[in-house]
């Protein structure tokens, strides 16, 4: 019997659309929707937990794999999925269950967007703290799938910090409940951690209880301006010599405030060479703010305190990204590095290292609270030349930055995840024994295969016999 | 060959001390000690990471089981030893080997003690945040083996929150490098999350990269009397309905009280029938404290702030305990439940409905701020049945609660782990499929059983064939 046939018949009332050209942007996520596909996979859009369980038990029970999907807003291709898979979407999963103001949690469907919780929390004056860039987009079950971090992350934790219990269906469709809707516990292995950021090869997240925290009672936004990037890359550190620890720090470098004034009409550059934007929040703002401003100013930052009413055009900028795909047709690759924070001026300072080596044009954004950067490597498209693969130079400086960082104590993925774009640079910093054994981990949780193979876990080198 | 053998063979180097009389204090930890034996088993000490690894190697050929060893300061067992097994201490891997103020990490061995990692941070302005009680006898490998907590869990996270990375000796003897220097990472499974708290069972941690932060710039403890249990339980709602999260709120009831009162002369029954002490932190230290008094006098209480010669004192009085061990011979249980917080009103009233139905004594502590609860169930012994094992009302009591616990969507064990102690109560929260998802896991990891055996995963019932 064909997957469509056995779904429609095991479940009459299952939304699902059958394998078709309709289905086609199923088939790739933010991260390789740049090779698309004409035919897309079957997606079953159920509408419950109990439904995903069944969807998934049918698929295993063919034998056909299933790539759970949330808002396809993934950038390293982890909710891809091949024509012959059953892509199983939570877009229909969008309830949110409770609000406890008491016990400062939420209880959530997985199909939630992530803006959506923080604007039905914030009459209850609270918030839920994990604010990946695509936070207005995707959804709570994605970003439990890539323990997806963001701005906020080095003062409020990744999403796994945030994350109390989870209900999860496994690969042969059993539906478990992990954790507890108490902040500690330590009863068992700490499965709610194993499964956030597994990127579905796990188990799907049906169902979340997470922590939420009051709203700031005050924030306020600094900008440091500084006369060239390595000036300012090298001032971060006095951030972390003060006392004080922003919401945020985000660091652009000049070709990166040369793009945004490009593409939004801004003057940034003008202000400086690099710019450190910053978001203190919590009780003693103006003691904070003071302290801030005496280390950043020490360390050869023009600082200002930006009017409130100006401060959301600023982060609208830092998010809006740098222009991409405007202007003159350019290949690219994008990273999403970290490294320890005192790394951070060395990683700036080989940008220009890459560019002379491999002719490349290379900039960064970086949450530098936690050290992770989003390097954007660019070669132009001479004319003629649109829709032919990069030159194999764009690839090779791309890899050299990622064992420069794998060189620093850093890592390959601080925030978007593995997926099947990363899977080689993985391989390049999980050394062989560490891959085995999460395949392992996998082989015991899925021996069958069923989720998301392919997935987030480089293939190790056989072991000899 | 016997093991000890085997051992000095191999090894010639290490100490190892044979199973004898001498070793027995290396039978059982602080939570089995009270069921002492006669003979001991045999007891390694590894002087540096490869040693451990050489050493399990050694053992898991012999096929004899390891049991990891910290400080032996654990509550639930999971440091036992049978006269059959081979302990592994830690005690002489005590390096620091590194403290990086500029990415607020430090480096260490696992046989460092808490608190001397933080003594040995203070001239940094930096500190290790996770406190457990034992932070003074307990062992920072011990800790990350049990994902400890303590008492400033619910604003700085416990253990786990603490782990950048984990060097580890796998149960065959391998060594493998887990994690990384940068805060942020989700390059494959989250394995250093899987390590912290699996109580020795997965692998052996013999080094660790733990994040530090910064000493807050002002700190300051509060009390807040109340005229009975119940009212002041109920007032820590109020805590949470404020903006202020403080570093610390213990709550202490009315037995709590009287028990300190009675072993260290103080006179805090007389102040109040319950008490939650709190230690602000942080930046606006003034506004905080403000809001506060606000909250916690209009829930009732009775509150002042504590002139800051005197605070070591009570934090002293509240980290020493109730008393156990003085005046008339008791059998006794202390617990670990943790609950969301606001069910911390009803714990407390159901102690009284325990009372009656039992003929016990109930009382607890609480970290009211994560909703963790130490509560101790006592009978006093009759004269002429010291030594003899207590009634089953007094187990069925504390079976009782933990079932309570558990219905208001808590945990068995807060911060403590399951060990042995708790292998019974384990099995109540986690429904058998995730015993079996756990033990699948183990399997994966640890084929032979060889590490720690038997400990922290109760045994699922076996599922028909």
């Amino acid at each position: 019997m064909s997957l469509i046939d056995a779904l429609t018949r095991a479940h009459p009332a299952l939304e699902v659309l059958p394998a078709s050209a309709a289905t086609a942007p199923y088939a790739y996520d933010a991260g390789t929707r740049r090779t698309p596909v004409e035919h897309g996979p079957v997606v079953a859009f159920p509408a419950t937990a109990a439904e995903v369980a069944a969807v998934v038990r049918t698929a295993a029970d063919l034998g056909v794999s299933v790539v759970p999907r949330g808002a396809g807003t993934g950038l390293s291709g982890g909710a891809s999925a091949g024509a012959d898979q059953l892509v199983v979407s939570t877009e229909r999963l969008t309830r949110i269950v409770e609000i406890s103001p008491a016990d400062e949690l939420a209880v959530v469907e997985p199909g939630v967007i992530n803006a959506d919780l923080n604007t039905a929390l914030a009459p209850y004056g609270l918030f839920y703290a994990p604010d990946p860039a695509s936070y207005a987009i995707s959804t709570l079950g994605g970003n439990i799938a890539t323990n997806a971090g963001g701005l906020r992350c080095a003062k409020y934790g990744v999403t796994r910090e945030s994350v109390l219990a989870l209900d999860v269906v496994l690969p042969d469709g059993a539906l478990v409940h992990v954790g507890h809707r108490s902040i500690k516990g330590v009863t068992g292995l700490d499965l709610v951690s194993l499964f956030v950021g597994s990127e579905g090869v796990l188990g799907i997240v049906v169902g979340a209880t997470l922590r939420l925290r009051p709203l700031p009672v005050a924030r306020r936004t600094l900008t440091a301006f500084f006369d060239s990037t390595g000036e300012g890359a090298r001032a971060l550190g006095a951030i972390t010599a003060s006392r004080v620890r922003p919401a945020v720090v985000e660091f652009l470098d000049e070709p990166t405030l040369r793009d945004i004034d490009a593409h939004s009409g801004s003057d940034l550059r003008r202000r400086g060479a690099s710019l450190a934007l910053v978001e203190l929040d919590g009780f003693g703002i103006d003691e904070q703010t003071a302290e801030l401003i005496t280390a950043l100013t020490a360390a050869g930052g023009r600082v200002a305190v930006v009017p409130d009413g100006e401060a959301p055009l600023l982060w609208e900028l830092r998010r809006s990204g740098r222009g991409l795909g405007q202007g003159a047709p350019t290949w690219y690759v994008g990273e999403d590095i970290a490294v320890p924070r005192s790394a951070l001026p060395a990683v700036f300072d080989y940008f220009p290292v890459l560019e002379a080596r491999y002719g490349v044009r290379v900039s960064a954004v970086a949450h530098a609270g936690d050290g992770n950067l989003h390097p954007l490597l660019k070669l132009p498209i001479p004319p003629g030349l649109e829709g032919t693969p990069a030159p194999p130079a764009l690839g090779a400086a791309a890899t050299d930055l990622v064992a420069f960082a794998l060189s620093r104590g850093g890592t390959v993925s601080g925030e978007h995840g593995i997926g099947t774009v990363k899977l080689d640079w993985a391989a390049l910093e999980l050394d062989d024994r560490v891959q085995r054994l999460s395949h392992a981990i996998k082989d015991a949780v899925d021996p069958d295969d069923v989720l998301n193979p392919g997935k987030a876990l480089p293939a190790p080198v056989l072991q000899p016999a």
